[in-house]
């Protein structure tokens, strides 16, 4: 496979889970509505267990997806479990990490933090699927460079069909 | 060279490069108080001539320095000058397109945008010097998690000294 195209493969299960849990709203919030030792929110109201079991569900599924479409890219259903669980997950705790850091900063909910909305899951989805399986450093650096332009699209597309209240 | 070591020295250029402008200051700015076809300011009063210059002049001289230090990490001085050119030119490459990102977004001058100022400098800067000399992926991955930690103790120094007015 194309390098270029093999990373996009790769990390096709973190995008979707990254991207998913605006579909499932929820309303339970993760942090149970509780604060930080700031007397600010740990994560707030926009990240909630439906959204985080929904995203991790719907990234798990694709990598089956994909196993269903190339097996010879991840050998074996187990495999593609395992990596597509990884990148999920990693994914969904980057994109909360995020949120804590935005809480810490004073950002109200929703709203964007140009850097760290884009490079924040994707980075952490990559470092939590390294031990399954890496890409090449190049390949590293060229997700760096696509994945804003992926994620502007993809808000963008979530806004025009009323699944999101703002373009971001 | 352990390898966390060696990330480390390796983008040693790209960090002073990003950190030295502030010393520099200066006063005519790169985009000379033009504006962009949405009439806000190209880059802004924040990115000068002389930061620019003195920027790529330390992290050169950072690279000639490191060379002295363990000269057969570069190999030679010629080398040591190529990689820490591209390096540094890639960082505050880096960071004159942040600027233009956040003029876009209509952050004010010096208003943070994390995420995008820790890490496009670095990502840019692995870029530019990637045809001469790269890291592993881990080391990668590495340097995209401890970099914000570094910007931002970097960040907190220049202003207990007084080089900043703000401490990010």
């Amino acid at each position: 496979m194309n390098p270029w195209l093999e990373a996009l493969w790769y990390i096709l299960p973190a995008y979707f889970a990254n991207s998913s849990p605006v579909v499932f709203k929820g309303r339970t919030p993760i942090d149970f509505g509780k604060n930080f030792i700031d007397n600010k929110r740990i994560l707030g109201d926009g990240k909630t267990w439906r959204g985080f079991f929904g995203g991790l569900t719907v990234g798990v599924l694709i990598s089956l997806i994909q196993y269903h479409l190339i097996p010879s890219y991840y050998g074996s259903p187990y495999f593609a479990l395992k990596l597509g669980f990884a990148l999920s997950f990693g994914a969904l705790l980057g994109d909360l990490i995020g949120s804590f850091i935005k809480r810490r900063a004073n950002f109200p909910r929703g709203y964007p933090a140009i850097g760290l909305d884009q490079w924040g899951f994707l980075i952490v989805a990559m470092i939590l699927a390294y031990p399954i399986k890496t890409i090449e450093t190049k390949q590293v650096l060229f997700l760096l460079v696509v994945t804003p332009f992926v994620h502007w699209l993809a808000n963008v597309f979530a806004y025009k069909v009323g699944w999101k209240s703002v373009p971001w």
